[in-house]
């Protein structure tokens, strides 16, 4: 499935655009852009484009190929407009992932309210200036693991079916030793939680964060081989 | 040192004082905002309040107390206005820590080229909007990273002089042992690299990023203790 975005900003959505055109699968197809404010593609070397007369058009949605689509990134002119495509894309296509961009944070609640699966996101602005302040550095060490094009990257791991649970602190340890990736955390029915206690079981079906270059891919880890590693 | 504040912005201010007065040290004295749009103190229960023509005014600076300050925070109402008053403070004293905001890339890299010691920081909403919706749920990791007042925050400490280096593996499981923390990286000359080496050695002056639910005692940590303790 392929990226849909919904909404034009200059400037913020190029690099938006870019990032996304820039970490596609093999088999991926291009991000489909979707817009009203503008009469053609801006970016036609790296991606697809569909105007529209509202941003939440189910047609214009469906000429985006949202049936198909693995993720759709929503960021309109407001909160309003953000929320209503949000929630008709949810509606349209019921194992999509939704990621929205809100101004305000009642807004992003409401969202979450309305559909658990759409992921909000707001500025972290402030929690970032802080950080910083307490923290030297710490303003590098988040431009690092938000961002694919450089070493370091927070990815995510959806552990397979039909392995038998592993301790947190073993696979700690074999992900450094087989993979050079640092486990940071593991999320399971939408709540995160880092650094976990070594005896948590990891079960097939919870998603796992990890520090690493380079995506990893689960099916060739021989996570058997980690039991006991963190003893 | 206290920690000052140059520039108020109603909503995300608030927040940023809050936060700012809510990790304090239990010697820290309260933080100062500087303003030059407000008349009064807005949180006379939280902060202390300096009124100002400008935000790069020196004499401003010094009756919020710059010279026994341990760190400065800036946003102001555009680009121009942040970049002189983050200069002029790191001017008035040279060992300070400057963040600084701003709203574009190319103002933010004029004020590292001007002065090192400056921590520029830009928005990364495009950076979280691509990381959500490659991984879902990195909304909720970066979130936790930054917020001192929820569980598993990325903290840094400065390794005390007068020890022998330590193999980067070793910190990472005796980090993990002894204080129930992650270890994701260090920060040497400004640079910051996660996730390194095993065979890496930390020394003193080095700083390092670890996830913990609270802030760790750099002086009450058994460092020799943790020698082999990744091998
Ligand atoms: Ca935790
Ligand atoms: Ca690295």
């Amino acid at each position: 499935g392929h990226m849909i975005v919904l909404g034009w900003q200059e400037g913020a959505s190029q690099q938006l655009l870019s990032m996304l055109s820039g970490e596609r699968a093999s088999d991926e197809a291009l991000p489909v852009l979707v817009s009203r404010s503008l009469a053609q593609n801006p970016m036609s070397d790296q991606i697809d484009f569909v105007r529209a007369e509202r941003l939440a058009d189910p047609e214009a949605l469906e000429r985006a190929g949202i049936s198909g689509a693995r993720g759709v990134v929503v960021r309109g002119e407001n909160d309003d407009e953000t929320l209503a495509a949000a929630l008709v894309s949810a509606t349209l296509n019921s194992s999509i992932h939704v990621v929205a961009y809100f101004e305000y944070q009642r807004t992003a609640e409401i969202a979450e309210r309305q559909a658990a699966r759409i992921e909000t996101i707001t500025s972290l602005s402030p929690e970032l200036l802080v950080r910083a302040a307490r923290d030297p550095g710490s303003s590098q060490v988040a431009k690092l693991l938000l961002s694919a094009s450089t070493a370091d990257t927070a990815f995510s791991m959806l552990l397979p079916e039909g392995r038998a649970p592993i301790r947190y602190g073993d696979a700690l340890i074999g992900l450094r030793r087989s993979c050079n990736a640092t486990l940071v955390g593991v999320g399971r029915a939408g709540k995160v939680d880092l650094n976990c206690p070594a005896d948590d079981p990891i079960s097939s079906g919870d998603t796992i964060y990890y520090i690493s270059d380079n995506r990893l891919d689960a099916g060739a880890i021989d996570w058997s081989a980690m039991e006991g590693a963190g003893r």
